[in-house]
């Protein structure tokens, strides 16, 4: 049995729209109360089944990323967020007990990253399943961070591990297995499961002088804020920071490298915030990882360990498998 | 040959970004400065072809449904557009070209109701291809217009001239042939470009109860309005407006009630009123036609010409037609 659009915006949007702007979804659009003081961060990212996750992943894990990869954009501003409006592209195969498990999912996320559902849409589609997110969050006044800021000798960082995500998906695709079993879940979540960095972002208002989400891969995306900010990055591949889980792999530097979907934060900073920097990986939990500096010039260099600029014709990672 | 993603923003999507909350799209998200005094309104309604649109609509005219079906909602709540995201999911098949004509499409439509691309996501999909767009626009504090407060007595109004869509989709279709070859392209066009009533809703504000966008057929959307209003709808099937193009055709008036894709709004106010309304519809050139009363109970009723009420048990539209 399928409930109509409207039964299904009863029984499982309805109770994730807990945000006075959202109107208890029942008009054509939510409204929300301007503050003087702050700005709006809004973004737009949308997932594809069979090319941003696997048809095979969970229901719950699906709307997750859905909604986290754009609470990571959000995140890369330092924004907190506030609310989140969803499209579904529902095929015939998805039944109503898949939509119900994609929301408690979306329930749990609202809870840990504080936001609601606004509004949305859910439409029939021929195929494949997708969801499009748009994630609306706050900032004080002209505080947003941007790419475009990185000064000369400025510090580059990165949040947490990179290249999981990507090993995950060659773990998921079967096409490579860790002896530890315990090792291969937790690739495999770290590529279902984006952790956005909420906490860090909001914390570097005021210290990082760029930032942005690794979502494309290290290098590609440094060169965006290489090229935003006007600046060289260069790179220490033996300061990458690596999982113990992805570590032993074969290619996991590569991975961290070039491989997608880590959706930790890449920030540049002044020397002179080391300390506090560090004071707030220590305060949040999450590994705050000095891998390199702001040069004169441009483009992206990672220099490995006989000292010699890597070889990155294959920048990025194109979000797909097949 | 096909643009990277990068070119694509750069030559299609970033003359599109002329206001400063999109940070020339160069950022992870737009950046909106917030007013006082003011309440954001936003709405986000996906496109998907063979569901909401033929494949073989103009590029051109796509972009503009996607942009106009959200332009209408913003419409029902009487805001003034001020921005939107697009997401477009891209199947193999859609080559540059087709992205540039959509893209002029769009900007058109920027030209002629007053907004601009904040920012968005294109992702490639197996198809087919679709597009989600988030609107937002602009309403004084607490003045957003709703679809829950008709009043018992109120009268009910709608812009323009219902039931063109439906049976315009029937021409594409070569479902119906009007004899007249310009009726048939005026249906046909009423199918493709929604006329999003943004002049009149903003004229409501202070005039209208409630308000919303007829998007599923009169009938049903009518059935909204009611439930969040807790009243009955009374509604006479003789003032239902036709256009001199549908009236003749068969089937017009079951079109007007229960076809989809209007896009005008339905309102209600009080009686009152009705100098001021018929002024605004004066002043902005549309139609506006009274076609029943709110009542005391609930749902709706279409009298018939011999004052019986209609059966209607086909009360909307599925937005499908295979």
């Amino acid at each position: 049995m399928s409930l109509g659009e409207f039964d299904l915006i009863a029984r499982c949007f309805r109770p994730l729209a807990t945000h006075p702007a959202s109107l208890d979804l029942t008009d054509d659009a939510a409204v929300l109360s301007e503050e003087p003081g702050s700005d709006l961060v809004i973004c737009k990212d949308a997932i594809v089944a069979g090319v941003h996750f696997l048809p095979s992943d969970p229901p719950d894990c699906v709307g997750k990323k859905a909604l986290r990869t754009n609470l990571s954009d959000l995140a890369a501003m330092g924004a907190a967020p506030l609310g989140y409006l969803l499209a579904l592209l529902r095929p015939g195969g998805i039944d109503d007990a898949w939509i119900e498990r994609c929301c408690q999912g979306l329930a749990e996320d609202q809870e840990t990253y504080g936001l609601a559902l606004l509004g949305g849409d859910t439409v029939s589609t021929p195929g494949p399943l997708a969801l499009s997110v748009t994630a609306i969050g706050r900032v004080p006044k002209a505080s947003a961070l941007k790419r475009g800021g990185a000064g000369v000798g400025d510090d580059v960082w990165v949040t947490g591990t990179l290249g999981d995500a990507a090993l995950g998906l060659k773990v998921l695709r079967m096409a490579f297995a860790p002896p530890d079993e315990a090792d291969a879940a937790f690739l495999a979540t770290r590529y279902r499961l984006p952790q956005p960095r909420l906490d860090v972002g909001r914390r570097l208002q005021g210290l990082a002088t760029a930032c942005l989400d690794i979502s494309d891969g290290l290098v590609q995306d440094a060169g965006h804020l290489a090229t935003a900010s006007g600046v060289a990055l260069r790179l220490n591949a033996a300061d990458v920071p690596l999982s113990t889980a992805a570590g032993p792999a074969p290619g996991a530097l590569a991975a961290a490298l070039t491989g997608g979907d880590d959706y930790e934060l890449l920030f540049t900073a002044p020397k002179t915030a080391r300390l506090n920097i560090h004071a707030v990986g220590k305060t949040i939990g999450v590994a705050l990882t000095l891998i390199g500096e702001v040069q004169r010039g441009a483009g992206v260099t990672v220099i490995g360990a006989d000292d010699m600029p890597l070889d990155l014709k294959d920048g990025g990672w194109a979000h797909r498998w097949d």
